[in-house]
């Protein structure tokens, strides 16, 4: 019998996705779930290139050697127990790849655990939700670099294309794939926040109507800020309600909840030490988004908002956007250089944004510039430091500090916006009082202090009135 | 021989001034630790009281049955290895308190380690630094109720005292004291860089000098914001460098770095689900203010700031202050509240509040109104709910917006005290745009979201434009 060139193991949305994505490209494949009626649901939606198997030892008895799988599992202990049911069955050489959203570190310890006997494994990560699986995704494979030419070009055939060129990249050793899929949605948890912010300044203080929301959404998607998010935020803004006919958006719950990956990147940034506020905002918007009896109290407190129309013209909210999602971005890519520095993984930045710039949910227009500006200078660990960069940040500063005072002015929570235009104040600002926390620390806990004028540290018997 | 009350292990800063308390209420105490130079330091500073071993096992046998025994020292491994050591020489029944800066949950892990040798072990969070260690700290202790009895008045006759009442309560089971301290210096990170924030603000929106902030705060110290804390930054400000004769404060590098609580608790804010962004955004400040070649470079960047006197009264200023400082309290407060229904801790937060109004680091006049705030109702799951506080947030909100606004058209970076307005702003806002924020979930991702008019989750197959 004929065996099959790669093997799928997970049907859920994500899986499903992805398979059909291989079928499309000419592949003959092997799919396995423990869940029989999701397998046959795949069978009857697809033709004989697809063979289903509800034994996890003869679906690995179909596949080509060496064997070449995807899990495409809930992230967790599900993976675990998946990887070490195969260990036993599969032989040296063959090659895993993890493309579901499994935390980096749990990666690293994968690949380490099944390293021991003889096995590939591969972190991958995959953004593009449902869409971006069936017709392209942007892949970011990590683990041994000699052995990634085994599946490059299965990768990279069913990966997203932009100008030709496949958005799947090595990113590095070990985990280093998913720990930049989690940045990556990261990002997207900022950038979404940031959108959801101008919907409310734009339905607030500018009186806005759903519709007339998303026809300027749609106005800038023809401009620098052009964005797989703001293009279907146009859309989700003139969508009616199949139900009542009204706006859909207004039906829903303003209440969001979160999968844990926006809570990750803001726990690893603490560990690497970098500052992602616009991305640790957005987590905190969306938590305290279901805090229903503290907001129904609280608003009681206040009158509503003040209705007069900002003065603020919509060019200069669109610069305002861009600056946001700049540093929302340059936030992101100042956390993976960090991450690069501590793991040894020698990213390349360049090609990881060009990775983005299709199939995953934070492609934008934007990416092509920070494609150029790591083209040039590899080595930067901040994209404020570029030139480029810089002039998008003076060029943008003055809307972005009117739309933040406005909305402070009508108590419009826009708390990653303000935070991203903080972030540009705290880097300018001459002083940020760290030198108080410093004496502070050392009065109370003799924790010492570092001196401008002479080298080491220093503690001082601190008088106290 | 007579066997002496308590056996302390460390003779760290904090260590030695435990002892020296525990020796001036008239206690004999055995100190044991592994640096033989400090041992001598501590015998040379003390009286007959005080015995020094330098080998552990006769340190465990100077004492009476049951042992008493308190560790201080750093968190982490240490730690480990010396209860590893002590579980093989102390008996059934014997008590060993961790007095250090322990992780909640390594905490956890150790009582249950411990309890199977029949050891009693306690997480002690001590805070008041050198000072209060020695005169009198804020004691949080946790671990089994039924034992507590054994060692509360060692611990309640070392601590500080308001009003003849020990600020010194048991706070859980488990690893629970070590998480009330764990939150405790989040909110100490938060009112520190509040204030810090409130210098800058005197300092370049105010033209004043460090002496007269000093005397500003050495005001203020008279009225409803008197903390330690804003005592010692009114000394702090005061102080004249021995060398050169300048004003210290100016002489002190602008950046703060960190030692990990302020770390945890926003860790562990997102694993419970809460917004604690005062403290969150103090420990992204601290993190920032290291990183000096961005600051260089977008320093450069912009004209230096306005220095034009902003419109707006040291009452108002003060104002402001308050409010952000109730929020940072607030947010802690509720972390505890999350933690404790998660936990089943049974915590009383009117206790702990009371034990936080003397001998620690944010002992200040406004726990008192928090102690009677808990005694009205203890259920409360924010402070904000109730009408004390909701008089404080009416009355001082338009000052600490203008002090915001006021702030960022001078470019001034007051991170913190611009999360606690937002905070405000999130609670009492109409909308958040978390709905949007749900739309774009489900239309990328097949998330699903919840409907105000109907039970249950929904997905739409959205159309694209």
């Amino acid at each position: 019998m004929k065996k099959n060139e790669i093997g799928i193991i997970g049907t859920g949305v994500m899986g499903a996705s992805l398979s059909k994505n291989f079928l499309s490209k000419g592949f003959n494949i092997s799919v396995f779930d423990k869940d029989l009626e999701k397998l046959k649901k795949l069978d009857e939606q697809t033709n004989d290139s697809l063979t289903i198997f509800p034994n996890l030892i003869s679906f690995v008895e179909s596949l080509e050697i060496p064997r070449k799988i995807i899990l495409m599992l809930p992230a967790g202990d599900i993976t675990d127990s998946c990887l070490d049911e195969l260990k036993d069955i599969l032989s040296k050489g063959d090659i895993v790849m993890d493309g579901g959203n499994s935390f980096y570190k749990d990666t690293n310890r994968r690949y380490d655990y099944l390293n021991k006997f003889g096995i590939n494994f591969f972190g991958v990560g995959i953004s593009g939700g449902e869409k971006g699986a069936l017709i392209g995704p942007s892949i970011m494979p990590g683990g041994n670099k000699d052995s990634y030419n085994k599946i490059s070009s299965l990768l990279e055939v069913i990966s997203a294309h932009k100008n030709d060129k496949p958005c799947c990249s090595y990113i590095g050793e070990g985990g280093a794939g998913h720990f930049i899929k989690m940045v990556h949605n990261g990002i997207e948890y900022a950038d979404m926040q940031i959108i959801a912010e101008i919907y409310l300044f734009l339905k607030f203080a500018m009186n806005k109507t759903n519709l007339e929301i998303s026809s300027i959404l749609s106005d800038w998607n023809q401009t620098e800020v052009k964005s797989y998010l703001i293009e279907i935020t146009s859309s989700i803004l003139s969508e009616e309600d199949p139900k009542t006919k009204e706006d859909l958006i207004d039906l829903i719950v303003d209440a969001s909840s979160n999968k844990g990956t926006g809570k990750w990147t803001s726990i690893e940034s603490f560990e690497l030490g970098i500052n992602i506020s616009t991305i640790t905002s957005s987590l905190q918007a969306r938590i305290i988004s279901n805090f229903a009896l503290e907001r129904e109290v609280v608003g009681s407190y206040f009158n509503s908002i003040e209705s007069d129309i900002a003065n603020i013209t919509l060019d200069e909210l669109r610069e305002a956007y861009y600056l946001s999602k700049v540093i929302a971005y340059t936030q992101g890519f100042s956390m993976m250089k960090q991450a690069d520095s501590e793991n040894n993984w020698n990213l390349n930045l360049e090609n990881i944004a060009s990775t983005f710039r299709a199939g995953c949910i934070i492609q934008a227009e934007f990416l092509e510039l920070i494609v150029e500006v790591y083209k040039e200078d590899s080595s930067l660990t901040n994209l404020l430091l570029s030139s480029k960069i810089k002039d998008i940040l003076i060029d943008n500063e003055p809307s972005l500090r009117n739309l933040v005072v406005l909305s402070i002015t009508r108590r419009i929570p826009i708390p990653t916006i303000n935070s991203a235009l903080t972030y540009i104040d705290q880097l300018s600002s001459p002083l940020l009082g760290a030198n108080l926390i410093q004496a502070q620390r050392d009065l109370f806990g003799a924790h010492t202090f570092s001196r401008k004028d002479t080298e080491g540290v220093f503690h001082h018997e601190w008088k106290q009135n």
